[in-house]
């Protein structure tokens, strides 16, 4: 038996070996990764038990890679050969929760939409909102800096993050940040473990900042026969000092797909559908947004009457991509572009569709500039679509863009990041992993090559 | 001559040794401050020529004291023995300003309010507001992560940087951060390098988020018979779902102080004044707040009757620092405090001062928990104040707080901040100096003893 395994089972850890478990736990939701083997799984229950892991793996040299509810989309949360799955998903209580403070302490497993459901009797939510949100874990959407919906007004993840506790490579416990609003004591750590993908630590609890739930939203769709035109009110919109709640764009591709998955009468003939919230003063906010959607041509604009109808939307836009995923095998892709050239963008994701002759759907987070598009690759298209894949991320670079706007790099944008940045920039990256992952065991391959 | 001054003229670059000029630049606004004698002064004019004089100083082994504008409370620009003061107030140029992305991209040495006027003319604005605005600069900002009255609503200066070029400490430079709205492609660079206070490398270019005037302010002022009254008001307001656009605290002794240097007919006699803004709705919103000052026992509400008077208010406020020092030499401490606890750290800070026989003035940033005690010292009770200074650290500390909100730890926090955070963060912190600094020569002995 291998040194890792004795040392956790004399410290009292219990690590499965069932492969059929393991080969269940050795993915996570990006479609076409490759994964590796694992050693074994441990269901962490307590930041002691995570402490006791690291510090056994980093005494053995055995890789860690962490998981939450593997909802990753860049491969990050899967295995690698003869790894250790540190799964956090059963650390799943909120701890405390501060009205006044407008904060919720919770162990890293607890699924991003409960926090909002505890907050609810107290007129509070925890804003971030990935699409993953009814599954994904805090951990998990703070260890990738997790967008979503809302993040268009209210930001993204990394905004909401106070204070954590990270348990370090080598098994130490530490924390960061402070419970108050501004604190400048030192380096600001909470930002660098915020987003770095289980590569520099794990997080064993967050103290996370809640925020009103606006007292009224509407939602407005709009239908448009090009996407140029739907691109255009986009920027029309976000220039005008409007500040909507969402901006969503859903193209005719997933549109369709939605619609063949759960029918509720989404325009398929339309090249794209724009969904536009407000919650501040929402009815004149939205007469705006659709004067501005008309100007930019759209062919039918229409409000959601009520709170079901609107939510009945944005649940379409939700099953984006599970939809399309019916489709056959795809490619998530995610880049991000200044909000000005995000017309160009969706011009140029429909040029390279046409050059490798794949189905390329895009949905987008339009009011960040942040597209997904999601390439339909079958069982036989895969090449193609991988060298689509490729020309989408080097127009997103050539557009002033990034590789990835808020998956994460994982194991599917290595060299892309490595594109992205310059090279002191990655040396700097390199000098940090290897100041707190001397031995290289926290979820080796990720990020960094 | 000095290996450093012979590299640095070997390249070009002019370093002025006169004696005079040295000791008038070897200080910041830090009262009370120990300050080392420079070897000599480079006021650089260009990325370039910061990347020389770091590269000439990595081989010459000579430390560099990165300034701004030297505004800084916490002797963070202050020169240490033999120290390069590496100054870049010249480089003070707006390279671009984009409307539509709402960015503006700044040498460091452009001052802050200098962005917002810039940007006016597109009904847009650089949001953080620090008291020393019409003086401090953008660079100065950022490596201090500097807050100020607005933040209440709109955040600190952290949340406002979008990139960054950064020269390192062996001269080379970076890179970091995107122009897209979101980006997690690699570890958060730009928020590791914000807050740094020139250890970890030079700041030499910043892309700042703007964001649009508000279409309508107004001020309301609150006279408090107690101190206690003006805590519980904030609090109140606090919880209430208002969103103040700012929330300052001003006690008897700055109200004093400050109507002493400019009468304005300030309430001399009231314990505490509160200035609230609003800016959304802000008829209802003060309206609102009237109500919750008026039922925590405020003597007196008014508003100002036009933007002047508003101005005019604000203005008294940001003369609270140079007014008090006036009363003789004056010690500047700066705490954060969770929200809730705010009337404990007021009534805290009301006791050390009677403990010690000093006068504490305090103002605050009443909104975010973030106070300023300034213990008037004069010249004879410098032993008092300091003892007075730690009780207050302490206090916050006590209190679940910081011991910086916003000045930073420079000089005169390390120890604390050494307190404040635990062991294994404290290493965290100095691995990644001296990953990034492997000769420790950016800023020696701020922040990191
Ligand atoms: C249908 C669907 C919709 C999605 N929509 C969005 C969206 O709108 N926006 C968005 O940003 N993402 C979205 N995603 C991607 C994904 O949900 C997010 O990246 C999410 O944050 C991952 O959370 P998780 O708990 O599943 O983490 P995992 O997938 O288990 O892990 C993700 C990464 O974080 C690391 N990690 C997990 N927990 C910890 C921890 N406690 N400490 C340290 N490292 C840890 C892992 O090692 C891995 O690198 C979507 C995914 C799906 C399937
Ligand atoms: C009257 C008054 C009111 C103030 N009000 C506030 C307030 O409301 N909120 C607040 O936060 N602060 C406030 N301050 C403190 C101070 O103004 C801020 O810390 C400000 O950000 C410093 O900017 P500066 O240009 O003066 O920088 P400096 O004082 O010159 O430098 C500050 C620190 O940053 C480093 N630094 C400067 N430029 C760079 C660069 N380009 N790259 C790397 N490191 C650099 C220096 O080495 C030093 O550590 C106030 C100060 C005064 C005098």
């Amino acid at each position: 038996m291998s040194q890792i395994l004795n040392l956790l089972r004399d410290r009292g850890v219990d690590a499965v070996t069932d492969p059929d478990i393991l080969a269940a736990h050795s993915r996570d939701q990006t479609p076409l990764a490759e994964a590796g083997r694992p050693l074994a799984l441990v269901r962490a229950s307590s930041t002691a038990e995570v402490s006791t892991v690291l510090r056994s793996a980093h005494e053995a040299g055995t890789p860690v890679v962490t998981q939450g509810a593997r909802t990753s989309l860049c491969g990050g949360a899967t295995a690698t050969d003869g790894c250790l799955l540190l799964n956090l998903s059963r650390m799943n209580r909120i701890l405390s929760l501060d009205p006044v403070n407008r904060l919720a302490v919770c162990e890293p497993g607890v699924v991003n939409a409960d926090i909002s459901r505890a907050a609810e009797p107290h007129g509070l939510r925890y804003a971030p909102d990935p699409g993953s949100w009814q599954e994904s874990t805090i951990g998990g959407n703070i260890a990738t800096a997790a967008g979503g919906m809302c993040c268009v007004k209210y930001g993204v993840t990394a905004e909401y993050v106070r204070a954590l506790e990270v348990a370090l490579a080598d098994g130490r416990v530490m924390r960061c940040g402070t419970e108050t609003v501004k604190g400048v004591a030192g380096y600001d750590l909470v930002r660098l473990f915020t987003g770095s993908e289980g590569t520099l630590g794990v997080i064993t609890q967050a103290t996370v900042r809640l925020s009103p739930v606006p007292a009224q939203r509407l939602t407005l769709a709009a239908v448009f026969p090009s996407i140029a035109a739907a691109g255009d009110a986009v920027a029309a919109i976000m220039s005008s000092g409007l500040q909507p709640s969402l901006m969503e764009l859903i193209d005719q591709v997933h549109l369709r797909a939605i619609e063949d998955m759960r029918p509720s009468g989404l325009p398929t003939d339309a090249a794209a559908l724009l969904l536009i919230g407000a919650d501040s003063d929402p009815d004149a906010e939205l007469a705006r947004a659709e004067e501005l959607c008309a100007a930019a041509g759209a062919s039918e604009v229409y409000r959601a009457t009520d709170a079901a109808e609107a939510d009945a939307l944005l649940e379409s836009r939700r099953m984006a991509l599970p939809a399309i995923e019916r489709k056959g095998g795809i490619l998530v892709d995610d880049i991000a572009v200044p909000r000005s050239r995000l017309a160009e963008a969706l011009a140029g994701v429909e040029e390279v569709a046409a050059r490798h002759d794949v189905v390329i759907g895009v949905v987008a987070h339009a009011g960040d500039g942040n597209l997904h598009p999601n390439i339909v690759v079958g069982d036989d298209r895969i090449e193609r679509g991988r060298a689509a894949f490729d020309e989408i991320l080097d127009l997103a670079l050539s557009l002033g863009g990034t590789v990835t706007g808020e998956h994460g790099v994982g194991v599917l944008k290595r060299e892309w990041m490595e594109r992205e940045v310059d090279e002191a920039n990655l040396d700097v990256q390199k000098a940090i992993k290897k100041a707190l992952d001397p031995k290289g065991i926290l979820n080796p391959g990720k990020v960094l090559a």
